[in-house]
């Protein structure tokens, strides 16, 4: 048996995803598909929607074969460590390739690109110095070093947020993957950011969250983007656990932490430097919500992925010291779901595997696992009442892996 | 123009402070009387009903002629550090007596009972450390210990809660301050605890509070024991800012505060020891309110008030190290409020004034008053809404003392 590899998010599934799904099982000629998938926090430093056991009935019910997790130290950080932890678990997993949605859509342009920059690497590192010293953020200031490069062949088009992404994976995948194939297909339709729908039946998630928690929602009007099974577990999340999750919901805990810190202690947190804790703590003592926070805390400098990572950190507490710690890819496999022919692919992979498999939280080394307990601890605190954040809370604990028929 | 002091929480002020506040005008013989009332927090590690603010004009309107505030590093702290800050703060301002209510009512057995101790102070901490190891709890012990002493004085009776705390007023005033008068006066009807409605005009605070907390309160119930203007303040406060503080509109910051630290972190904290952070993070995972969590914590060996002060510094975030820096006795004068008559006496003695007298915490020494800066902004976010919590953080910065006629 085969298997292919995707790094997803699912926040929520929907059909640009499954169009996704479909493409690389074409593509690879895999037997299953693999979804390396972030936890509770998610690369943009939000917390996901809903729990990552709903996130894996949704993708289990779209035809994924078995979920994994990516845990909170990969999962919350930039495209680098993000695509290196994705990537090494795809392999230790044991798939043959892995699939990635980009706006380009050629792989031989991220290999092409990749090179290229491994063999300009000084003249583009000092050039994104130079840059970021003239007052740009870092995506900008990459974005504009790349152009200064000089190239005979076919490269992508690295401003865009999933050739970013996609670039980082190939590049991961040449350094410590290297059996592991590349494909790479074109997104359709909607784009990473698009807040508004626009084509038939693929919209990003990005509207459909913003549809969801929109009071006027109309009944109706998101189930043409997302798959029936998705709706079912959105709805049923919601009736169990009282709301979704979104960073407002942790608001209060987060203007808390913040205030009842020392900017010492908060210079402690993994990504709190260059004195940024002074002004997180005088806008938190004006801040109305957490939008308004962010509101205080943008400029130029910092783009709101990194300033909404910054402020995940504070929340979840999670230290440099905690993160120097980590390995420089995932010690451990977190098993979250899987069907049949998933079940049938462990199986024979089990004995082979060289990472420990995590089936269930209770009966792993809770030190190993420590900052995703805690992450999940946290999470659960973003919903409205006492018994549903303990409820979540034990799931966490106590779930076994998904079995899907 | 001659001061006498009084040591308060007026939370709230009622009836029985009122009587207090009249016989301690009468046995001192004094022209104004002084309040060194706690701040946001209280002895018993409690937020107050409201703020010192509203608890200050109370004060002013029922005839108390100036309020200084006792500072976070006193006011929430065991019987001894509470009464030694207070007594400082009462002699620094330049009050010539202070005055206790008690259940003893004699001032000369609290002598007797201070001296005592005093000689057979070796005994009396050995037998102390006995009975502490025998499971007692620290005031069941002293208790007990005290009642091995021989004496041949009469003594106060000191398993009584008032009785305590003026035995280190005593003990406070011969330490530092020996040219202060103490006076004590019988504490009339009220238990400090009781719960239940006895007498006809007095009631304990904690009755009292119960009855504000009920949902079936009748209106006009409390009206008997509380001033009018008490009444005033604290329906106008409700209105104001959207509700009373209690540890439970803290539960939320609590648990998370406890879930995010490691237990080394939450040993940093001031009085966490003895490895109760492994209860209170297993607690913490459980517990579906603050009462339901203090239930989990609750043993022979720690009385409610000492969790509960625990509980307050993890909340504050105050650490060990925070309150090993802090002064023997309180390094500045935080002034509150105050009448004409209040004013005449400070204008006469500000000159000599060995301490500084804050006046606008923003003009304050930051650094010096950090904890008590902490503990406001904690305080707030116990307030039902984003902007309740910003316009009560910004009265706390920009409030001057009140002034009342």
């Amino acid at each position: 048996m085969k298997a292919t590899g995707v790094v997803v998010e699912y926040n929520p599934f929907h059909n640009g995803h499954l169009h996704h799904l479909n493409e690389t099982r074409k593509t690879s000629g895999a037997d299953l598909v693999i979804a390396c998938m972030s936890g509770h926090f998610l690369q943009r430093g939000e917390p996901a929607l809903v729990s990552k056991w709903a996130r894996t009935e949704m993708a289990l019910s779209s035809g994924v074969d078995m979920v994994i997790e990516l845990p909170y130290a990969f999962a919350t950080q930039h495209a680098e460590v993000f695509a290196r932890g994705a990537i090494s678990l795809l392999n230790e997993i044991g798939c043959e390739s892995f699939c990635f949605g980009s706006e380009d859509g050629d792989i031989s342009s991220f290999e092409n690109t990749v090179s290229l920059i491994r063999q300009q690497n000084r003249e583009y590192n000092d050039s994104i110095k130079r840059y970021m010293n003239e007052g740009m953020s870092y995506p900008s200031a990459l974005s504009h070093a790349f152009k200064d490069l000089q190239a005979d062949k076919e490269l992508i088009d690295l401003s865009k947020p999933n050739n970013i992404l996609g670039y980082h994976y190939v590049e991961a995948r040449n350094d410590i993957a290297s059996d592991l194939h590349a494909y790479t297909i074109s997104r359709e339709s909607a784009g990473y950011h698009d807040e508004h729908f626009s084509s038939p039946s693929i919209a990003s998630a990005t509207s459909i969250r913003k549809s969801l928690f929109s009071q006027e929602r109309e009944d109706g009007v998101i189930d043409q983007y997302i798959p029936h099974s998705t709706l079912c577990t959105l709805e049923n999340y919601k009736e169990t656990f009282g709301d979704y999750h979104r960073w407002e919901n942790y608001w209060a805990l987060l203007q808390y932490k913040i205030l009842s810190s020392s900017p010492t202690r908060l210079r402690d947190i993994y990504e709190i430097e260059e004195g940024i804790e002074y002004r997180m703590i005088e806008s938190a003592k004006a801040a109305l919500s957490f939008s308004d926070f962010m509101g205080m805390l943008k400029t130029k400098r910092y783009t709101w992925t990194r300033l909404q990572r910054m402020c995940l950190h504070i929340l979840t507490n999670t230290t440099k010291e905690e993160m120097i710690k980590q390995h420089s890819t995932p010690s451990y496999i977190r098993l979250l779901g899987m069907n049949p022919k998933g079940q049938a692919f462990l199986n024979a992979r089990k004995k082979v595997l060289n990472l420990p498999l995590i089936s269930k939280l209770s009966s792993a080394d809770q030190q190993a696992i420590s900052l995703d307990i805690k992450a999940s601890e946290v999470y659960s605190l973003g919903l409205p009442s006492p018994s549903a954040r303990k409820q979540l809370l034990q799931q966490e604990w106590s779930q076994p892996p998904i079995i899907s028929k």
